[in-house]
């Protein structure tokens, strides 16, 4: 079986990053992964939500956004305005806010707070995944800034994090789906993991009828293997902006 | 280490199933896991959403609502009154549902609709996994009640469905966390799965730092073996209520 | 005329209350009149509402809310979910909270809240009266814990205080409505009183023709009849809870 | 004790109705109770609520609102202004609506709504009494009007209906309290009622301490006093309007 | 052409400006155009937004509501009820408070704020423009109250501001539309200016075709006489009421 | 006087359109202007809105909404999420789209609608006048489609619509302001207009003092003319996409 464009099964889409798009957040990045573009910001706040006032800790928070022409057809109204977004989307920014926090060692932050808004300006699936990976970009960025600008002391990144999506799809396993192979896809599975293969956040769902251990496993090796890929993609743009990831890395014990 | 109510790590806390408490809902089971107490409603309505309206397949939809009391303190406001439920609420409302349409064969319900209603009276951890196994006895019980009436002309049921979490607690793996277990967990891994062992869902969580891939595997091996302790505990309170389950499950091909 | 379930007309409903089913309020009762069921707890919190700070008084507010299924059919959506609770909903737990008000010296309580919340399980009329009455027990019993706790310097509970309806149904005067009676009631009356038959609120509405004086007068005095029989089931509950009721109450001057 | 305004305590408030106070209505009345102003219009829709489609009968609904400088201080924000009306004024029009069709044979009326609104311009007391007394003088114009076009074929107004407050207020009873007059009542009793004495609405309140039955006995007798003396002026009004009310009540049987 | 209530084209409609109708409001009138009627009342509170705190200047706010009866059809929800105001209706308030605030040295009014409030009674078009000019005098004299009581030491009004329409309807300049004037207009435009001809405000648009400048030019002058003859009613309204314009207004330099 | 980025006071910013930036809708454009920019997309629903249906006609409509990060500081909450947009961004979207339907016939269009949606990515100054300059692009685009696609049987664009602003600023007319500019400015002038000089919309607001008559032509005059320049970079976009305007513009009679 082949695929829409030609991909391999293990083969992730092309992917393109733009850093600094938005030239008036701290670090920004627009992420095209096939018909995918997500416009990712960083933005940072010296101040901290109330349930860290006064501890001297860091917070990482994310948005996610779909711009309401992100699908083929528009969207009557904008999710989320004159009411609360959809549980999808709360579902997915709390997503994404979890796994940048994994990226970022927050205590050597400091108390600021890193708001990164993924707006998604045109859908073609792996939405969720694609703000992971730019937002990291963006993320990382910022950072830079504060280490350029003298405010931080030591590193603060943890481990460069990217995520991908996994598809059982009529039979084959499947990496980086698009829209059209996800909605046939029998399980679903998305990993947010590190370069160096660590999983920070795995949630695979089947579809109606339950998956053997197995597949699960095989799923995950998939996903791994593809999150490496894109890392490489990740410390490439960041380096064409004259960031050495590296060095912003924490040394690990 | 042993745990704070004198627990084995790889044993689940005692659950009591307690089907009918609810004397209106077509199928209802209030369940206590520990000190979390669940109460879960199946109503049918004969009806189905707009999505599916004219196709002749059926539906299950779930909700999920902490009491204000749920918890040591009383929350100042009752969550999602008057306002949208909060992001955490909703994330958990649609995997039970999620987890729930695993377990039913919607073609061979017909166009109706499930609904099951969890509402979480008493909370010490494990509320979103106590759902979804007492919901399943809650939609089973309804579903033996249209079969009794004679409204399903095939059996319904494709698998028994229950849920756990697994953690990852001070160096050591632990099943079906309690409240201060979870807060302290460096991983925490929620597993739906059937009785014998597939998986519906699989959401697992670094806090902070990542961790290896054979960590992963570990967890879900000890989820998938206390998942079949918990279906045998469904079953045997079904059986109590003069439910067969075996009766009600679509044969296997 | 006979009542559908056998009851004389001036007999109230059986009522069963289950002090402490919540485990974790500091008071609480299950109360079942017929087919009603309403879970009420009591929750202190050592603060007060804005309007109170710093005047060394207590207060008592109530919530009321009905389960989505707490009618034979399913409500599509939760009452006060996304938006604003309903008229009659806040309607019934502003008399709920004026209600238990009467029935404590809120100078006594000192500079906390209690908070009653009544949640519907089951209703089958008279959820509002059954919400009072099962309420100033999970409210006695959080007092009695406080002076139990040595918090309270002097005794609290002013009157013992309960609720109930009376209808004018098909020519007859009728206590304690069922559902199926009070939408044939051609007058609706609540009655809140005390043990000793002093009147906290009375609400009496004619649907659509106007009552006589005398029917009025008729109704207050069958209604305060059923309150006595009511308080002494209070009374009883709260022996069995280890709770003496007398010792409890401001002594009258 | 004499009141502020030398009124004796069975003497209710200089009480104006202007009817045609407002022009676009099919009929209106601004009715001022002492310091309390109250513009009343009364509209007629050719439709029914969902409820009453296809039943052939009518609806009377009203709707209740503060005018945000109608107190002493400008209320910041105007009462339900992207938000919810508060409890007190879903409660207090919920009221009228049923002060008010008992007012009316619905029936009679046919398949149309009238919709009273009652807006508060000033406020010193008895906006929900005023209300209902000014209320059903533009709801009687407003069928007046239906009858002088040919649109009614028989009788619609049942009963005169108009509403007064009672309190108990440092001992004594009083008629039609005033704002301090009524923030300072042991009891505060609001009485429906018809010319002749029946009574549509009963609703007393013991602010704290609960009430003999012989009080709540006196002050509805007062009431029915009050409502007899202002159904007059309803009366009254209407004539110089040149509506007969008699022309358009109803024969008795 | 001759218009439908016999006026010339740069003939303003009938403006009777009743100071004084509201008796709680510092300031108030009730403002009569044609079928136009608007309660204006204006409020003065002792304190300033926030973010004018602590600068000892003073800010003038605007609310503009419609009552659900203003026009022949009741409209079935009140705008703003439950939910935001209508962009219209924001849009105009908007425009309410910047022009009223032209008229005001915010400055020499200290640290309070004037809430001027627009209650649309009764709409018959030109519902901003009669708010803006009955608004005025609402405000003047709430400033004379002040100044009265001694609580100001210079003087605020800067200008007499009023306002009025302009439209371009079948070929023809027409002054103060009415309703259907303004709907049949090609070209509708709103001016707020001082009673001496400095513009305030312009707001001019084009249903449709864009006009030529000239056109622009001649609807300006037009509103500018039909603002000085609105000015010398508001003149004599104040005069009325024992305000004297000249003594309150800031002296030019 | 010299302006911060060394701009004659009649010179509008450098505008850079770029059309096609969005690929899935019909029409899209994005526009910088200066420091200011704005996605715009044009999307075609064959459908229109309530008040239209069955009239053949087609519709225009626009959305504005602001990027978080579109300002130096993030703003905390994105406007419009969970509640109703601002006045200010309800009431910009409004004159969007009065502006845009004054480009285009929309009996020519046919019972469809455009919508366009102008989300501003950065903001400094003018971002309602450039999303009209480049909702205005995106739009033809969008039109130039459904001719190319046969969908449209005569010319559509009536109109070349552009708008800028005008300021007067310390005592100078300066054209087309960026940020710090406009808050500075006595008056601010907002002109939309067509390549020849017809006015579709002009509005202008003296902050504080109003302004002489001859001030506000010599402001129209300058928008005039910049209006003439912009339209002249969008004929050069829309030439460089491939789409000729004259071919597309309904004839003059």
């Amino acid at each position: 079986m082949s695929r829409r464009d030609g991909r391999a099964n293990d083969e992730p889409r092309g992917l393109e990053l733009s850093p600094g798009f938005h030239r008036l957040a701290e670090g920004s990045c627009l992420a095209r992964a096939g018909g995918t573009v997500v416009l990712c910001t960083a933005s940072i706040d010296e101040s901290v939500p109330k349930f860290l006032e006064g501890k001297g800790v860091g917070w990482l928070t994310a948005e996610y956004q779909m711009h309401p022409r992100a699908n083929p057809q528009r969207r009557e109204a904008r999710d989320g305005r004159g009411k609360a977004p959809s549980g999808r989307t709360q579902e997915i920014q709390r997503l994404i806010g979890r796994a940048l926090r994994a990226a970022f060692d927050l205590d050597a932050l400091g108390a600021r707070t890193l708001a990164v808004d993924c707006d998604v300006l045109e859908a073609d699936g792996g939405t969720r995944t694609t703000s992971v990976t730019g937002g990291f970009v963006a993320a990382a960025l910022a950072v830079a800034k504060l280490t350029r600008d003298g405010r931080l002391d030591r590193p603060v990144i943890r481990d460069q994090v990217a995520a991908i999506s996994v598809g059982h799809v009529r039979g084959e396993l499947m990496l980086d789906l698009a829209y059209d192979e996800d909605s046939g896809a029998r399980v679903d599975l998305n990993l947010v993991a590190t370069r160096l293969g660590s999983i920070v956040e795995v949630q695979g769902t089947a579809e109606g009828v339950a998956v053997p251990r197995a597949d699960v496993d095989r799923m995950i090796d998939l996903g791994l293997q593809g999150v490496s890929l894109l890392a490489a993609r990740q410390a490439e743009a960041l380096a064409g902006a004259g960031v050495a990831l590296d060095a912003l890395v924490v040394p690990r014990a």
